[in-house]
């Protein structure tokens, strides 16, 4: 029997260590395992993106843009992939269209091959500007569904979202769950309806994260539905808030009617290599190390909690979290149901935060109202009519139902003049962009770059040694 | 839809702490969490036998039969269930009828409901009279089919051999899987021809330990192919060389045919209670707390490698791992394929450092030897003959094809006597049966009884500082 080959994407590059150790690790602590990642069979190497930008000239004074050519370089068979949040590129904030342009055009140039692109509300208005620019790149446009559990969001929805990414032009999508909240059952039936009501021959890649410990499971059921590519990260760092395991996803293909493309003794070799960079980042580390079902009753990824419990511990209210969790639930609700990612997870919390500690909708932050009132795009449900008023009420704006970047007016120009006032700036428009997405750190980084790679992981020995000696802030990010 | 209800054995006070703590967790540390697993609904509680009664007398100064008395009066709605190695109960020898009786008989006024009854072998002859004692006493009795890979283990083979035990009288078949070796298709392969050829009233239960990370994967297949019942602990003991989480198990059947009947609340409370318990442990945690999916090629376990590696550094020999990896399949093909499980597990592995150190079948083990010969009882295929010559000449004895314990004479009076003699023994046939099993431990056990159990368990704070103050031994067993 001919067996389906299954792709998959190597995460150990960008979201594993993102996931696992709050993305710090060094370019040069990955090297060593690009030559067995390029040769293993990989559908893709994700390996930029998502936070890694941020972290490089925030903590590791590396240029992101050398890391990708060094990726480039060392990877010269694999297709590298991104993940890109439509609209606000790598940043925080939503950008006008001519940086979109540039952005998608620049990473292109360095040798980006995929890009997933996201929009945490699942408004395709937010991802359109960027897929365009990466077919007239002549790359591969990846758009994202972001997966979550809601009274409004259903099979039909995601099949709907799935066309109206297709109407795009995106070359393939990818339902993506970042909470690790996809079970088995959903993922075999949205899989299964994409396939069947936009054809087999439309492309589907499945992103799950391991937390609640049912997830390869869901890659399976994907798989049987019809899924092309799935995501895995190298058994050693894998898990925990991570990913399921390489290793794991090539024997559980074994005597089915699927396998694997990939070569074991690559596999082994890369395995190697970060079981033994990996103790290096143990002050980085996540605490969680096991399995964490609650978020399937509670909704609220870990993350987001120990997020307002140090908001509430800073208000003096520590004892008030039990109030804020039951908020949460409502608050969204009241906000037409967002999928909690970044940056609404952030925006609904610290608004529920609010609610418990000062009354309910009594004071909105500045984000949620922007949230209620359309500037963050369209929402999955209906913005409670309450909600609505106090945030024009105090924000002292209208809603809006226009695309939300439609209000920026092109800022290249602008950007490209600022960053050429700064110290250390190199003048090419990498230089630009880094910058644009950053520019309270980037000018920073400039200043230090000539210094070259700060390598934050650390001789375990070493960091044992301090830690045994009360070293402060060893432990701090535990 | 009418939903199939899947039932749970829930590990955590038997085999989870076993495999992730070296079995040392103390009774009171597992009494708080006895009540909400007695009502969480789980088709059976495992909490005895397998090494816990070694472990009992061996380090915890605890009695085992009280043990099993309390954990019947904490659990008085719940089945109780145990492992036992069949004609060698949980000792390491075969040991007569008489002995097999009495103890299947105490161990059920004890209290104990369901027998989970194995032979390494596979070999029926060896099970057959306990699971007619368990019969007799009015229990649950449940077959073994000892899961491996190898040219002569077939979906046909396990068929035939779940047909023997049914044959028996047993009430379940159990499909146990040791190695975490046991992939989804075979999973379902397996349960299918069963249920299939032996009708589906057949009830399989499935034990997977989660060391690949593909397991829960098996069984969910195995839940689609008609398992009936399957083995998970709470998730704060769970993974690594233990077991899939509970909690994911349950998650994962949401919105399938299937589900679990059991109690979310009460298992987030069990959860709690072991999570707390657990650093109490660290001293005995085994290193490995991810993924190794290494055994698919080389079919030895982890546990194997490490006392190989021993064997030979005590030889001097540290360098010859690779050549001893290598032997065992060799060894083991030439045994006939055992399953590598205790204690096969180990005379392989043994047998393939001699093999190495001094020439291949020059000298022989005597437990090699006996395995050979057919001591151990009946193995898959045949023995390679010029390893039975060899067996022959060294061992001074021949062959047998009979059931072992058939050479056994009652000694349940002898052992009596024997421990009638000792200082502290009680009196009671309980007491006789512990002397039985553990003859070289017991005598001390029985002396030091009225001391009282010993929990080895440490706070935390204490044992970190008695690390930092690098207090010999702390960490012997990492
Ligand atoms: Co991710
Ligand atoms: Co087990």
């Amino acid at each position: 029997m001919e067996k389906r080959v299954i792709g998959v994407t190597e995460l150990a590059l960008r979201d594993a260590h993102q996931s696992l150790m709050a993305t710090r690790m060094a370019l040069e602590d990955m090297q060593g395992a690009c030559a067995d990642i390029d040769a293993a069979g990989f559908w893709s190497v994700e390996c930029w993106g998502g936070a890694t930008f941020d972290a490089c000239i925030r903590f590791l004074n590396e240029d992101p843009w050398e890391r990708l050519r060094t990726f480039r370089k060392l990877m010269p068979q694999s297709r590298l992939q991104m993940l890109l949040r439509g609209q606000n590129l790598l940043g925080y904030r939503h950008y006008a269209d001519d940086v979109v342009d540039a952005f998608v055009e620049k990473s292109a140039e360095n040798g980006m091959d995929v890009y997933r692109v996201f929009d945490a509300l699942n408004d395709v208005r937010n991802v359109q500007r960027s897929i365009a620019a990466v077919k007239r790149a002549g790359k591969h446009a990846q758009g994202t569904l972001c997966y979550t559990v809601s009274p409004l969001h259903t099979v039909q929805g995601y099949v709907q979202l799935a066309r109206d990414l297709v109407d795009l032009g995106c070359d393939s999508l990818c339902l993506k769950d970042m909470a690790a909240l996809l079970r088995p059952q959903p993922a075999y039936d949205i899989v299964k309806a994409i396939k069947t009501e936009l054809g087999q021959q439309t492309r589907v890649h499945v992103h799950c994260h391991s937390t609640t410990g049912v997830t390869l499971v869901s890659l399976m059921k994907a798989i049987e539905a019809g899924a092309d590519v799935v995501d895995t990260a190298i058994s050693s760092l894998s898990l925990g808030p991570g990913h399921n395991p390489t290793e794991s996803l090539v024997e559980m293909l074994e005597g089915t009617p699927y396998t694997t493309a990939l070569d074991k003794e690559r596999l082994s070799r890369v395995k190697d290599h970060f079981a033994a960079v990996r103790p290096r980042y143990t002050a980085f580390m996540s605490a969680i190390t096991g399995v964490e079902t609650e978020i399937f009753d509670s909704q609220i990824p870990g993350g987001m909690i120990s997020n307002m419990e140090s908001q509430l511990r800073q208000q003096g209210a520590g004892d008030r979290l039990k109030e804020v969790l039951a908020e949460v639930p409502r608050v969204r609700e009241d906000a037409g149901y967002p999928p909690l990612v970044t940056p609404s997870s952030q925006i609904v919390g610290t608004q529920a935060v609010f609610n418990v500690l000062m009354g309910k909708y009594r004071v909105l932050t500045g984000e949620f109202a922007d949230l209620a009132l359309g500037y963050y795009g369209r929402n999955t449900g209906p913005v409670k009519q309450e909600v609505v008023l106090a945030a024009q009420a105090q924000a002292r704006k209208d809603p809006i139902t226009l695309r939300p970047a439609d209000l920026i007016p092109n800022e290249f120009a602008r950007l490209r003049d600022e960053a050429a006032a700064l110290e250390g700036f190199g003048g090419s428009e990498e230089d630009v962009l880094t910058y644009a997405m950053f520019p309270g750190v980037a000018p920073g980084f400039f200043k230090t770059r000539p210094e070259g790679p700060k390598n934050v992981g650390k001789d375990p020995t070493q960091a044992e040694a301090e830690r045994k000696a009360g070293a402060p802030g060893a432990d701090a990010l535990r």
